[in-house]
């Protein structure tokens, strides 16, 4: 890939950090910088605990658990199952090496730590090489509101309630106050493509474009999302059920009107090839499909060749 | 033992928990209620942890470390190990099987649970029958004035110094302000005897002490301590230490004029039987020796059959 080419990732957490794997395995570590939502970060037994950069850094590191899509490779439950043995609440399973990081990680935060700082230190510790910016430094909570006007944390929702609850809507806590990174913001400007992961629109992206000073910097640059939607469904997480509640048809179609005032290209999955023409013409957004699914590393360097040289029209 | 003979404990960690847990053996748990200092209890890793109170109860339900003196039997290290591989800064060492309960008394704290209420459900999850009363609910610190006039927290002094630096003195850090728990009043109320077990007078029954009301309702009670200190030394902790850098000989002799206004008994080890007499003439303390030293459970029972019998006059 050229050598000047700087790309800026935003993502969530499983299929979003796959991609963003994708492209750092294509780029050298200085020509990419990864956004991530912050939104699910929350408060667990007094620990700090932010899913979303711990799953990018797990995947990013080799070690995401494969099979669960959260957590580490190799993990053991010593710790958990003596919680649930003395009869604790333990809806949020920590693993023994997942904890090891949550201690740390607060620990810093309660000297006083950045969770730019924070995470920047993380990456180093599990030798991460591409920068990993957490979307802003201050907490901003991700709350689910359900059908009858409940208003729920987002790991009570998504874990606890296994996002059983049917939804209204969301809100992002604080995220009208909250700033965004320098760091982040610089990478936009400097960016010559930004690509939105295949992260569910609503709460994973959603937060980060809800902190003010993300979608002015995103203004007029090159943006390529890929859909999280394949054939009407989520490959994990409730993204599908979300649209579905909210009274729209889950689809890549929907996910570009979501996305419609933002994005200038699309990538969606080779399933959907035949609303490509329609989003098309009704938004200008130059779609394109391919095989979006990432089984393997392999699939997952194609997919984020495959945005790059779509998105910049560079031919390799 | 006498069906009615209600008793109470006064306990720190390792020596006040093996005497505790004698009591245990030979007294019904409805007759037993012990008092646990709290001023060693810090928060780290953003986990509220009680040392002495977790030390008493593993005790009691007898998966205390035999070789470490903290901590729990069987334990195993993954965590901490993961610490270290990752850089953490670990000087207190989280055993995984340890790590749940705090894990446990953190998310209760938080959701506003007193430390009172919090360790009932403690004893229960671990089976211990004795009511244990942390001496407050209230936060109260132990620190460590040193020579040079630093101030330390108790654990930075005592586990990641290992008690190196030279001490000059002690606070208890809101000691004044905190209240002591109700039932401990009132079970010191309803006691026939008093029992301070051999912990550390300066650190450990010092802070007990220290809280106003705990004096008060102990006066006029019928009070035996066993001394921590025997043949000059400590079995185990700084005691001994302390009273050398604060200018005084380390003796079963200045522990009884630690302690000369509060108790009426005193049981020291035959090692130092020689000073029974001194310390008899000098407070008029009713002072017996007998082995002190806690080798077996069997050892533990015994010196708590002693020191009731000698204290109540009861001959069994």
């Amino acid at each position: 890939m050229d050598q000047n080419l700087q790309i800026v990732a935003l993502a969530g957490g499983v299929g979003g950090a796959k991609l963003a794997d994708g492209l750092a395995r294509v780029l050298p570590s200085e020509q990419l910088k990864i956004i991530v939502n912050t939104g699910d970060d929350f408060e667990y037994c007094g620990l700090y605990i932010c899913p979303d950069i711990d799953t990018m850094v797990y995947t990013l590191a080799g070690i995401a658990n494969p099979t669960t899509g959260w957590g580490r490779a190799d993990e053991s439950w010593r710790v958990h199952e003596e919680r649930i043995r003395l009869g604790s609440e333990a809806w949020f399973r920590l693993g023994d090496l997942d904890l090891a990081w949550h201690l740390e990680r607060t620990r810093r935060k309660h000297s006083g730590e950045s969770l730019e700082a924070i995470t920047t230190w993380q990456t180093r510790a599990f030798g991460v090489k591409p920068g990993v910016l957490p979307m802003c430094n201050e907490p901003v909570q991700t709350k689910v509101i359900t059908r009858g006007q409940k208003i729920l944390d987002f790991q009570e929702y998504f874990v606890r309630l296994q996002c059983e609850p049917e939804v209204s809507g969301f809100v992002f806590h604080n995220a009208e106050t909250a700033k965004p990174l320098l760091a982040a913001i610089e990478a936009i400007r400097a960016a010559d493509l930004i690509v939105i992961c295949p992260s569910n629109p609503w709460v994973s992206i959603g937060p980060i474009l809800a902190i003010p000073g993300y979608k002015e910097a995103l203004t007029g640059k090159t943006i390529a999302a890929v859909s999280p939607i394949v054939s009407g469904k989520t490959i994990k997480g409730p993204a599908a059920k979300m649209y579905q509640e909210m009274g729209i048809t889950p689809s890549a179609e929907a996910v570009a009107n979501t996305y419609h005032e933002l994005i200038s290209h699309f990538i969606i999955d080779t399933e959907d090839a035949a609303c490509a023409n329609r989003i098309k013409s009704r938004w200008g957004i130059m779609t394109v499909d391919t095989n979006t699914i990432m089984r393997s590393a392999s699939d997952r360097e194609t997919l984020a060749r495959f945005v790059i040289s779509f998105a910049l029209g560079i031919n390799r």
